[in-house]
């Protein structure tokens, strides 16, 4: 039964229109939009060096540095439908419910590897990170997006990545079952039959936590299925304009060279769990649907604004 | 020696204008703008509620709630003098170097108790951070101010206040001696002779420490001598516009209620050590000055933009 | 109500027969034993040196020294009616439950800071840690003890001195909220009226909170009216032998020195959580009784053999 | 250069014995011993249930298990030799350098998970953690073994197995590169050329870190060459014994079907820094061999004992 529903929501994220394993999903549609090149009006002359906070004399103490990004992970997902009126409370203005599939979402826990243009995953403190997020089926002008309303990673330069592109990131503590190429009664089989949890916890609390046990392979990765919009927001501190930030846009992922490797489905578990200063328990899990579990790699080095006054003149 | 260049040093941050212990110093001076009433004309109508990221249905995931924000600590803290060179390489544009005290600068590790409107306090997971971080001597339009190059904090909405003013905050793990009410062989008296360590790691890596001896009481504490100068500064992702950011301006931190209890001064040691990533020991030390303790509080609810769209007309 | 019964409690405990603030209660009062010179029987000529794992050429690298242990801390507690029934099941063999006190028991969150006899405060990531533990009365031949039936570090050398003395020290998070000496909202006064809280987690999910307002000041900690009875216990790994430990003996915690500093008590609230692999809810709380709030050090350098081949022959 | 001693020291270690890949290596050859039925003598009737502390009415909420205890690991290991002199301050009594490799040992970085009888892959944040040892050549009457001076894990209960078989564990931040079965820039991949690091920090400084490039294929892990021989010590705390522990015997570790699989070889690099309370860095490095990585995984179940009144009589 869930894994029908599973198979249903795969569909509806337009899984059925990909030609085979490793073709980008719909996720990764979003046309660059390749903007004017940068004016920089801001920044005066002589300015410290970096892409992002601490701007130095050297240029390299910056959380992070800009594009391109280069990620890969492994992620193990449950599809969920909560009511349509938590979805439907829980998006921001200028998305609107998807009617072909309210209340439908993904909770994901994925195990990261970043790295920019030098090898930084050769330093593995820093370039790896463990992530949880929601993904919520909407609306965009009548197109189907998916709106990540919650998400948390244990890394700050993810952190800061995910400001920069709009995903809401708190820290959290994730973790998920790994696999290994040996055979162990230490870790599941990449099978039939091998059962994968991931558990993410904020401020000592658990939020969620989630199991798949693989059934089948599936030729991508089912919460792809739609291009992610993000609100990115970045607040004045000015008395008596708090509620006028400075940066207030929807914005639309852009993923480049999207490969996906290894992708099983089969029934899923989910919890979402009251925690003070958290939300994520309003959106009461109905039933859930397909488990799945697989890789996924890509390259971040742009972002498509669609509203406020960077986004393109209609 | 340490200690009597720690007295110039605190005599030339403007502590010899004050009347007595717990009154604010110039690092608390810079006045309220009090800003036109918030338009809000990026927000549509309908948006969900909160300050920060996360916005949401019922305005409290976000991971820092609008001012007020209170906090209390206590820092540990030490004087030191970089090369001049060095410290004017780490000025933003628009600040220049303090010609009567080139390469001055102070290093504080500090632990931080937050609070809103609501006893935040209770939920000491939250509520509860360390803090280290750097200031050093410039000028602003010919007037003395504290630029901040390098901070670091253990917690994710520190780090996100800390933004939204322009510190430019990245995780670390920071800890200093404690003092008990009680006497014992495990703890230093907050008396003569009593020491105090600090350390600061990023990424597994040692990045400073420093020892305080305590040696005579002070009515203040040094490093809060002049304004503190940040970088407010949020980038876009926008392919050709790395260099084009959303937000850059300089801005100027106003602290509400300064108060300050226990200040003690001595004989300090500091040391800055070479990390991947950090440009920490660039700021090299020539030498150190005083040492001091002492415990501090203030509110957060305004700041003043020195530069950019936001800055008051001239 | 709670406050009356919290009085009671600490009554039972034998504060009442203490003269003054600062005086060693009960759990202080297990004299030295005294044992005779070691023998060191099982250690060859020429052995690494330490006292603790891993011994090694020079005897600083091991994960705790001989003691002296020296240790300043301050405690948000709650005193605890679990059932009878529960409390007796906690009990080790030889440890009978108290009949005048059947189910009374205290949480306590306490902030650590260690020294051995070489200023470690001056290394404060190594030295301070935060501990949650439970202490249930009980009897030992008749007399008032206190058995720890459950208890939680956030520090390898704490985890390790614990295992020493018997105490069954697991990893957790554990935090309490912070006094300063200066006037904040940011801070609950030391003062009638003032609020702690503490937190302890595993595994990031919640195990226990707690919360005391405080009242009106005591003489000492209530939790201190008995000597502590911890189970030193360390496995065999043989085959065949799992259940016939290498060592197995009822301990009493001897501490030197006693001093406590700030007591207050109030009304308290505690809960305790349901985890996987964590007993402690099996103690159902049916009531509270007095929250408590101060600061203690003391020595550690002996420890009282109740069973087995090391107790004291009768 | 570099891979040559590399490949002697896999020969020296005896892999070329070994007929092919997935082969048990030495390190897994001690015969299983087979001790008589316990006897429990320490144990009262009625005690607590478990296997380690906390013992507790239901016996779950021990903080580990009896065995069976199976792990899946995988491994960045690089071979490197100190001086004579050094390899042989770091040995134990009862063990002796061996003549043939004087000075000769491994740093292995490993990200493991853990399971006892019941899938406990499935709790990751538990059942996960990384480590890092070092293997030191020595001989117990005049047979190769390794000898481990020094070992760190993140997770509470890695370290209390590794206690219970005297590997002589205290806590740090371990962390290696990952492979990912996409291809990545944020990878490297498994073949020649991939490179992946290992970094350990104890206490917020960094204790060791290493690169492997993959150069070929083996069939092993070098580093498993020889059965692990460690020192099982638990103190006594009683005043005037502290040099008696309560046990003190050398142990030799047995490995139940040992696997490896993906095992690669090719240059390492390695270095030992210097952290106070440690001293790996006095095994100062001369020059380091092969590099290599592969999985590996196995189940404890025994533990030979060579000295003390636990070990078989002659």
């Amino acid at each position: 039964m869930a894994k029908d529903m599973g198979r249903r929501g795969v569909l509806a994220g337009g899984l059925g229109a990909l030609a085979g394993a490793g073709v980008a999903p719909a996720a990764f549609a979003a046309e660059h939009t390749g903007g004017p090149a940068g004016t920089g009006n801001l920044v005066p002359a002589g300015e410290l060096k970096g892409y992002s906070l601490p701007l130095s004399a050297r240029g390299t103490a910056n959380i992070v540095g800009a594009p391109p990004w280069h990620y890969a992970g492994t992620v193990v997902g449950v599809e969920f439908w909560t009511t349509p009126e938590a979805a439907a409370r829980a998006l921001p203005a200028g998305l609107t419910p998807d009617p072909d599939t309210a209340g439908h979402g993904y909770a994901l826990f994925i195990d990261w590897q970043f790295a920019g243009s030098d090898q930084e995953y050769l330093d593995p403190v820093r370039s790896q990170y463990a992530e949880f997020l929601i993904l919520l089926d909407a609306r965009w002008q009548g197109s189907p997006v998916a709106w990540c309303p919650f998400i948390y990673v244990d890394n700050d330069a993810a952190l800061a990545r995910g400001w920069f592109q709009g995903f809401p990131k708190k820290l959290g503590s994730i973790h998920q079952t790994r696999a290994f190429p040996v055979p162990s009664e230490a870790a599941p089989s990449v099978a039939a039959g091998g059962t994968f949890a991931g558990t993410a916890s904020v401020a000592g609390r658990l939020l969620s936590q989630a199991q798949v046990t693989l059934d089948h392979t599936i030729s991508t990765l089912p919460a792809l299925g739609r291009p992610i919009v993000n609100l990115r927001h970045f607040p004045r501190l000015l008395a008596g304009r708090y509620d006028d930030p400075a940066v207030h846009e929807l914005t639309m992922s852009i993923l480049d060279t999207p490969r996906v490797a290894e992708c099983w489905s089969g029934p899923g578990k989910l919890e979402f769990l009251p925690v003070p200063g958290e939300e994520l328990a309003d959106l009461a899990i109905q039933r859930t649907g397909a488990g799945f579990r697989g890789s996924l790699s890509y390259t971040v080095t742009d972002l498509k604004i669609l509203t406020g006054p960077d986004a393109p003149k209609s």
